[in-house]
């Protein structure tokens, strides 16, 4: 495994992200330390980086770079935005950079910036067009997508550090300022957002957005507590900008979701995003957990072209089975015969091509949960799949993956909390998929691919199944048998399971 | 990494399971398969395994044999024990193992038997001197253990589903039935044990015993749900003997936490145990979940000598650390701090040597969940050292190690309903240890181990913690001064963290 340290020096936060990954094979985030810089801090309109937030730029890249020499990183990027780029003196700080941290910053244009970001929502989201922003310190990148390719964009200097800075002063802010930057931040976007598609899917990103989808989502008790691919409704944000407005500095450090240290600015990006989203007609908003630095990521992990995953949802069912349970062989055999019985009962469960491949998705990783421990590894595949973002896949489909993982052995599937982000008639499409992937696992059940084919024989209130293999299969046959049950119960028939035998 | 499959024909069942391993560095179990086979069935007096049986167990064989072939399993170790031992047709059936199967079977006497056991639990417990015993469906094996090492034991015939045939035919069976069951064993045990030491811990293995422990377990609704380490009351254990006496094998099959394919032989087993604990005059058995395929597994992990981890404890953690988050500069340098803040501020904590020991291991794999997400990896962490049996450690150590892991960042420490399993003034000492440990943590902010070594200055309600350096550790002295506040409050004392400079 290589290693990647991506260093974003924010204008508000700075960064170092560190990834472990095989190019093109699978990836992992390792570690990631953060460094509240507040770079714009006393900028004004003087154009100048101040002593103090210039210097604790610095101690962050010091640290950064200790860090990834201490821990022998392979490759390390470093880039640098909005304030250094709008810096009279950024070219002294690039330099300082360079002599006192020992570390080369590129200064991204507003462009590259969204272009980066916008490769970020491409390989972790399931849209192919989409209007993307992404709400720093210093400024907004504002782009557009199309069939996952960067589309146009660039930056508009309406970030949450400057604006709390060029506006907001008074503890709470006085309703009058609060109203000067909002019609600020209207006459701003108006020209940006007429160049843009409407009627596409709008995907925010950035650290204030995030707080905020925090705050929304653990007071709705929502589950799966995952912020990206969380869509957030405009309401609830208005909701939450109004009441935030209104608190001093010292209550919002108290919000729950919210960054102590983000306090102070987040009713400024607040209002920044509601106008947005105002401006863009939206009524919802998909959070993006990754941003600008994976964006800078991908092209170590997809060195090709345009660094696109080819197949985003595929690679991410893959990435997780390679780094927790390996065994292509087992894995790809019951994804195998979970997708022939699929196929050859489709006229009893009538399931379209959406459930298809949750249940070749689940086979794969079906067995993920064995790196915890071997004893109840269901339940600690679907923990592992619940633990973090499946790029490519809604809240939904990762919900349902879950639980298949989680009664592909025994029991009897229930949404197990996560019914919030289930439609209606899931848990029946849950209940066959489960069934389904259950008589493949245990036609599976030597793990040395005994079973190579099906042949499915529908009668009337029962089905058939002969399972062919070339020499013993006897207690798959009868293994499967016992393990039928789920299935015939979602379908309401009976299910027999026999042996066959192809030529040898 | 190494495979090594152990198969272990037992007499109710035979299980194959897969560890994969580096010798003396670490170990995993990878995958289980498990087949009833009850071999003893209709045996009766004669002696004889007869034919339905025979090919069960040769069936088990070709399966476990078939799945190592296709899993390329570097190494194969194949046991049969008592059914095998005492049957007259023994030697044809290890002959039609090697002829009809491909398995060569090594038929292991008594003493042989409750070696390997005696060998699992010395690697798995925190027991020095203990009484063994493992109920299978043949034979109990009765020992024990001296220093670690085994000092003497051998098999009994008291096997539960030797003892169901005997005895308990009727269903329910008669409590005339029961009662010359119980005459039978107490008979056949009384010289076994008036040889077996008094007064040291008693520790049982075996299928029966992990169903009847997680029967009691579940119903009580303790935490965590581990079996192995658990500790199962002798009177628990007779109210449910009772209860499963009177109740039909079909009800029994229905009871939480059975398994239905032991059903019918449970009666007779929980009837074995409950006489062999009054008989050793025990309150209570420690469950080791680890038995007979451990003790054979052993061998390939500790090559040299005897066999046994040299500090087991120690070996668990650094066996979790490695297969998680294998950072061993970062991790040993959190320890090394951790320790020394313990030690230097002895005087304000007074705590003693276990909670330093407990303290080091939380420290060495504090970051582990960073292997399900960096995001809430202190919960993902505690997770993972809850999901499963930690060798040598009870589950109160367990339990204040995944506590210390969980707020190791952040938080309020509480019991997360863990506090069944913890004794009076744990919280206390689980606070002042995360307190301790977040300070550490934060000392090692970068991962470049810059904070080379503390002098703490103990003043009258104040402690001042220098942190020495060669370079620069503005960040380190920083956020740990930010992160004081949690030992400040256990102690009740204010904690300042400031820079000294060694010499370059």
């Amino acid at each position: 495994m290589r290693s990647a340290g991506i260093i974003d020096l924010g204008s508000n936060t700075a960064r170092l992200v560190v990834m472990v990954y095989q190019p093109g094979y699978r990836y992992q985030r390792l570690d990631e330390l953060r460094e509240v810089v507040r770079l714009p801090e006393g900028m004004g309109g003087s154009g100048i980086l101040r002593a103090a937030p210039f210097e604790r730029g610095l101690q962050a890249l010091r640290t950064f770079r200790s860090y990834c020499d201490a821990n022998a990183i392979d490759d390390v990027r470093a880039t640098a935005t909005s304030a250094v780029r709008q810096a009279s003196n950024g070219a002294a700080f690039v330099a300082a950079a360079r002599e006192r941290a020992g570390v080369v910053l590129e200064v991204l244009s507003g462009e590259e910036e969204a272009r980066y970001g916008a490769l970020a929502v491409a390989n972790s989201l399931a849209v192919d067009d989409a209007v993307v922003f992404d709400l720093g310190g210093g400024s907004m990148q504002l782009s557009s997508l199309a069939g996952r390719r960067f589309a146009g964009g660039g930056a508009v200097p309406l970030g949450a550090v400057r604006m709390t800075e060029a506006f907001l002063e008074g503890d709470p802010p006085k309703p009058k300022a609060l109203k000067a930057l909002r019609r600020h931040v209207r006459e701003v976007l108006a020209p940006r957002v007429a160049e843009l598609p409407r009627g596409i899917p709008v995907v925010g990103m950035g650290g204030s957005l995030r707080n905020l989808a925090n705050v929304v989502q653990s007071r709705s008790g929502y589950r799966p507590e995952l912020l990206h691919g969380y869509r957030l409704e405009r309401r609830a944000l208005e909701r939450l900008s109004d009441e935030l407005a209104v608190m001093p500095v010292a209550a919002r450090r108290d919000v729950k979701g919210l960054n102590r240290d983000r306090a102070d600015i987040i009713v400024a990006g607040s209002v920044v995003i509601v106008e947005a989203l105002a401006a863009l007609d939206a009524d919802e908003v998909i959070i993006s957990g990754q941003g600008l630095r994976e964006g800078l990521f991908y092209p170590y992990l997809f060195p090709e072209g345009d660094h696109l995953a080819p197949d985003l949802r595929a690679f991410s069912i893959l990435n997780l089975m390679r780094e927790y349970y390996d065994n292509p062989a087992h894995n790809d055999h019951v994804r195998l015969l979970a997708l022939e019985l699929f196929d050859q009962l489709a006229p009893l469960h009538g399931l379209g091509p959406d459930a298809r491949e949750l249940l070749g998705a689940a086979a794969l990783i079906h067995d993920i949960g064995m790196a915890v421990d071997y004893y109840a590894h269901h339940k600690h595949g679907m923990y592992l799949v619940m633990g973090r973002a499946l790029p490519g896949f809604s809240h939904r489909e990762q919900v349902l993956i879950g639980l298949l993982v989680r009664y592909h052995r025994r029991g009897a599937p229930a949404d197990l909390g996560f019914g919030g982000a289930l439609e209606a008639g899931d848990m029946e499409r849950l209940t066959t998929l489960a069934g389904l992937l259950r008589l493949a696992e245990y036609l599976e059940r030597s793990k040395a691919q005994r079973v190579r084919g099906l042949r499915c024989h529908l009668g009337d209130g029962v089905v058939q199944i002969e399972a062919l293999s070339r020499g013993d299969a006897e207690i798959e046959v009868r293994e499967a048998g016992l393990r039928s049950g789920l299935l015939a119960a979602a379908l309401g028939i009976t299910v027999e399971v026999v042996s066959g035998h192809l030529p040898t």
